[in-house]
């Protein structure tokens, strides 16, 4: 009987297990910490999980958090002037416009998430073995299952996948990111994120999360280096804790008005120690799959495979759209009598996935850098036409659509064309 | 309003024009030859097509043959002793046993079948311009369209697309081709394809064809170098017509039993001299598309993309499938706004279609070489069960399914075991 192994309990490994156990193929999960351990463990990301993941949750039966409850359903953009080259949109003030989400989105603290999950997996009756796993497990864990999946970005196993350079464009981290969670901040009205791009500074994410702290407010610090934020990247909360918030008050205050206005300082503070992330990433992507030792194969998905910026909250959704991709062919190779998990099918799933993990770090990575003239462009564009400012905070859950309008200069002048605005006004 | 050019009236060509004008884009096609120029030309291949490429036919209101009336519904294999090594499967006598279609295949001439979807093609609007496009052209035709299709293998126009060394094994022709319509022929009973493997010789490909001397029979064989039909090979039919008519008698009675039982020898001759054709062909894959000088993009379809022997009787169906996916591509991104067809949706195009085309290929280069054991397994197998047999031939018209079959000895050997058979048994 055909077995699946998966390292790593993120959200493509829970995911794709769980999509496994829903057609009762056998599965075991290896994952080096426990519920427990995760649960009480530090701040692993502020993700936010947009319409398509929920729906996959909602597949599953594990939507445990009603979105209409715990999510939102806006997001407000402040984008600040002179973003590049003294190229100035409009007036002085910054570009302040809302985006409304066609279905909520939902941030639920993924220590709470995930332990979650894995309950039902084990319910369901999926395999879970809490142990370290190394680049030298492969080839035994190898042995027992038809496929491997790694779903866990950590550590050596990344290094069985080769990187392609032409999707690594960058040899050091573009941003550093400072990310914790907030009492004292009173949610946007309507609730949502906000995005705010600080020229030469760096962008702030403030999303509405429920963690630990019942409903708190994630603000993620992208500090660009050499700008106006670092010396919130300085500090380590640890060192001192109320030097940090000190510091995260005053960036806000210098740098993200829109957000500073609706926190009260007396009450303005890090909810738990433990609720604090700093560090910094590279973004790359690496090979889909590899033949282990003794021919079984290794399926990358999740951050293993590609490692995106956390700034457009793709990182998670990403994940679960590559891993059910994954579960998608496993389930079809199955239904064709399950001849082989080999390069063959490696190659059906790889393909399966790549427009939209492809056009996921494409259209974050563009996000980035010095933002080019087409998304100025169509940042102008929406601050005047509500529909295009819905269109896409819609597609924040539809990648491969936002990239279709901004592969390219042409792709954004004929889709602001086609709306009856024209670049060159825009950017006049 | 986008337009899209397309070079090339074969096939590929017409099947995707004609699918483009039923949703009313504008459409022009370049061809090198005029319908009467091709109907009174030489032959250009024997290939049938298969039951999926019926279906696109039919869905465009082009299956001007019906076929159950023209068409055919089996499959005779006569497969020689001795494959490989001396290895033998059982007996001294060859391998013989039918597969039955699911629905019928059938093989018009495709030189009253293009002329006739060309006028189809013009009558629904669809533009023909009847000239030679070099290399050279390429750039001002790319001025004129928003995407150009090229669907001609002659000539200098493969070069814009770069070979593709990983999946194009050789460096030499394979087997020499020669083909020719004849009288003469009892057909199969049931009517239907005879696949004749006469190790170490080469193979024949009779074929129940409607050309313009009516149902007439084809005969391909396809000549190993060195072997037994060296003969053939050596006469040219224009410079002795009743010399290669003899030799191809001589070939049947000698190598095609099978075949030669079935023919009339007072009336056995070429239907007309331009119903034979002689050559060669190196199988190879090309780029699946090249940027013009101006920024158009050109992509490849049919022959240009990739050439396959015609052993296996894809070429005409590979093409038909790969042009049909660039058409639905086409279709999807203007359904979505028509943004750009540049890079991004060129390798959307080509990942749709990829899966089969390689399986195409792949499965035809698996059956152009020394046959490894475990398709031996599989011959003997189809031998001795017909549920076998039956899905092998209906897989004619899903290499991607027959290639899931065969493409390492371990999935055989699942496939066999998934029927009962164990593959050690079937090679002992």
């Amino acid at each position: 009987m055909t077995s699946i192994g998966i390292v790593g309990a993120g959200v493509a490994g829970l995911h794709l297990g769980l999509q496994l156990r829903a057609a009762d193929v056998p599965v075991t999960l290896y994952t080096d910490s426990g519920p427990d351990e995760l649960a009480s463990g530090r701040l692993t990301n502020t993700v936010t999980h947009h319409h398509p993941t929920l729906e996959r949750e909602r597949v599953l039966g594990v939507h445990h958090w009603d979105a209409a409850e715990y999510g939102y359903g806006s997001h407000h953009h402040v984008v600040g002037r002179r973003l590049l080259n003294g190229r100035a949109l409009g007036g002085p003030d910054p570009l302040v416009f809302r985006g409304d989400l066609t279905d909520a989105s939902s941030a639920i603290d993924h220590r709470i998430y995930l332990p979650r999950l894995l309950a039902d997996f084990a319910e369901r009756g999926g395999r879970c073995e809490v142990r370290g796993v190394g680049a030298g497990d492969l080839e035994s864990l190898g042995e027992r299952h038809d496929l491997l999946v790694v779903a866990s970005g950590r550590g050596a196993l990344a290094g069985l996948f080769p990187l392609r350079p032409e999707r690594s464009p960058y040899d050091r981290p573009q941003r550093r990111l400072s990310v914790a969670l907030w009492h004292g901040v009173e949610p946007a009205e309507p609730k949502g994120v906000t995005l705010s791009i600080a020229p030469g500074v760096g962008e702030l994410l403030e999303l509405p999360m429920y963690s630990f702290s019942g409903h708190v407010t994630a603000l993620l610090f992208e500090i660009m280096p050499g700008g106006g934020l670092e010396a919130l990247w300085n500090l380590r909360y640890d060192d001192d804790p109320r030097a940090y918030e000190r510091a995260g008050l005053a960036a806000l205050a210098e740098h993200f008005p829109r957000t500073f206005e609706r926190v009260d300082p007396a009450s303005f503070a890090v909810t738990r120690p433990q609720d604090v992330l700093q560090g910094a990433l590279i973004p790359h992507m690496r090979a889909d799959y590899a033949c282990l030792g003794n021919g079984t194969y290794a399926l990358a998905a999740g951050d293993v495979h590609c490692v995106v910026d956390p700034m457009m909250g793709q990182g998670a959704n990403s994940a679960s759209y590559s891993a059910w991709a994954v579960g998608e062919a496993i389930l079809e190779e199955l239904g064709g009598g399950g001849l082989g998990f080999d390069e063959l099918f490696c190659r059906r799933a790889a393909r399966r996935r790549a427009e939209v993990v492809e056009a996921t770090a494409d259209w974050t990575n563009l996000m980035l850098g010095p933002p080019p003239p087409h998304l100025l462009a169509l940042l102008e564009a929406m601050s005047q036409h509500q529909g295009l400012a819905d269109e896409f905070t819609h597609n924040f859950g539809h990648p491969d659509r936002q990239w279709a309008v901004l592969a390219t200069p042409r792709r954004t002048a004929r889709y602001l064309a086609a709306h009856g605005l024209d670049m060159a006004d825009l950017l006049a």
